[in-house]
């Protein structure tokens, strides 16, 4: 039976140097910010059978749980520095938490973001990542930043994730191959740190949220904190590639509020459109044009034509029983 | 029915100024400790029915879920300064809501510790808090610190949460008086949060550790850190008012072992005794010398008389059976 101490020694413990003054293995990590630099911190917590699958692929989900709070930190324009990991297992296996710590070291990698601390104990199959960026004071892409007249952006494209899950439940008949590729958009999200980063470092974007909870219900937060309203072409937002084959009526409905997309949601003044599409393109990340912020309070959906259209959407709400 | 935000709102958004410059309400919060200074970091996930009872009061899990990482920068000579949130909940119940928050955040207002994000889900009942404290570098209470010669130093009183459980279980036949006492030790601990400041501040302490674990266990880690030995009198460790009252043999082993005390376990050289005596109290939390660290490898377990104990102890492992 593998102790505490041993599986964290084993799976979470490494050499490779990092940033932070004192890493695992003390009471606390220590770390400090570059001179002048704020400190950007979020916490997501990622729960058994209500954010994955009894059963998932651990690898997938050691991706998982990390790219939603880099996400976190992209959309607020921070670059990752380090990460806490708690982590309730039912059970310490070592083939799954192999597995698991493979597919969270090679995200954590990718953008140079250090394990250095956190906690593991027997409980119900739980983890809880907080994460630790770096900004510039007064670089923050806020939720209160948008102003009316400015452009709306999205990252990426919206709604596979969802149709995924549609697939999985059988809402949807999809293919082996449609269900791998909306799949991969579920299980493996490419959180957008460097279009943050860009978006963020040349004070292009105003406000910003990232895509977790459905885009209508998270432009929501940015139009309640901004006090302004949006206007939103449905038909310009750019569907995943396994969506982009399904019926008008489904790609409109998962575009706008499916989910689990940890795409960037941005607005910015329109003399900055020839600059935010280089800064996509720069960092690997498609932007589209979807809409306008207006002085009017409220969200307007509208097709391609500009006439309002009135679907029935909700956002994500972790305590509802969807 | 409460949404994820209303409970947010309603529950853990407060209007009191604090330290950070972005609290509650964006994808990341932004922290900056003060120029020159390092920030510790430490996060602890507590899981119904490992950590606490089914049904356990809710205001004191609030202020025992803040307390264990508040003990954490205490061990560490930290000042607190934040802490986030991640609470996974079966049901948003106002009343339970009401009462968790309430003893969360009156301990969290006695150690000026605000509270700038996290995350709530529905789940089986979780709480992860990842605090932040803030302190000067070079400073910290490190666990590699301990030095052949120091004294061996243990705060407060050990064993009466252990003392607690026993009588929860019927380990123990305790009568009323005695199991409300030791209760309140396993339910509302106090961490030594003014004694790490002033063993830090000062220098006073050279390694230092919380002792959550039992004092065998967590003191090995100080030892294993340290590369040095210890030797302590088994019958001095300070048990607790309940504890006092019971068997020699249950006494030495709930002191030795017993786990969930928050105490701090610190060395510091014999030239430090006076001004240590001093800190403990100043910050109100009692400190007595119980042992000493050896240049000989191993804890070696003695009596009063100085003859060796060999008592069957062992640490707290989470993912043991017991």
């Amino acid at each position: 039976m593998l102790s505490e101490f041993d599986l964290i020694k084993q799976f979470f413990q490494r050499s490779r140097p990092g940033t932070a003054a004192l890493g695992i293995g003390d009471d606390c990590a220590l770390l400090a910010p570059a001179p002048g630099m704020q400190m950007a911190i979020s916490s997501d917590m990622l729960v058994e059978n209500r954010h994955f699958f009894a059963g998932a692929d651990a690898r997938m989900l050691g991706h998982k749980c990390l790219a939603v709070n880099l996400s976190d930190l992209a959309a607020m324009g921070a670059r990752p520095v380090a990460f806490t990991l708690a982590l309730a297992l039912p059970a310490a296996e070592p083939a799954w938490l192999g597995e698991f710590a493979a597919g969270l070291f090679a995200l954590a990698d990718l953008h140079d973001c250090e394990l250095i601390g956190g906690d593991t104990t027997k409980g119900p199959l739980t983890i809880c990542i907080t994460i630790f960026g770096e900004l510039a004071p007064g670089h923050a892409l806020r939720r209160a930043a948008a102003v009316a007249g400015d452009d709306l952006w999205i990252s990426g494209t919206l709604g596979d994730a969802r149709l995924a899950l549609a697939g999985y439940r059988k809402e949807v008949a999809l293919d082996d191959a449609a269900q791998l590729l909306a799949g991969a958009r579920m299980h493996t999200p490419s959180p957008r740190v460097a279009l943050g980063l860009a978006l963020a470092g040349a004070r292009l974007a105003h406000a910003a949220i990232d895509i977790s909870d459905g885009l209508v219900g998270d432009l929501g937060h940015i139009l309640a904190a901004s006090r302004v309203g949006a206007t939103f072409d449905v038909d310009a937002l750019p569907a995943g590639p396994a969506l982009a084959a399904q019926p008008q009526a489904l790609r409109r409905r998962f575009c706008a509020a499916g989910g689990d997309d940890y795409e960037l949601c941005f607005s910015a003044a329109p003399a900055q459109r020839e600059a935010i599409l280089a800064a996509g393109l720069a960092s690997g990340a498609a932007v589209t044009r979807v809409g306008t912020i207006d002085a009017a309070p409220g969200l307007r959906l509208v097709d391609a034509r500009g006439q309002a259209l009135d679907l029935p959407l909700a956002g994500f709400d972790h305590f509802a029983s969807a």
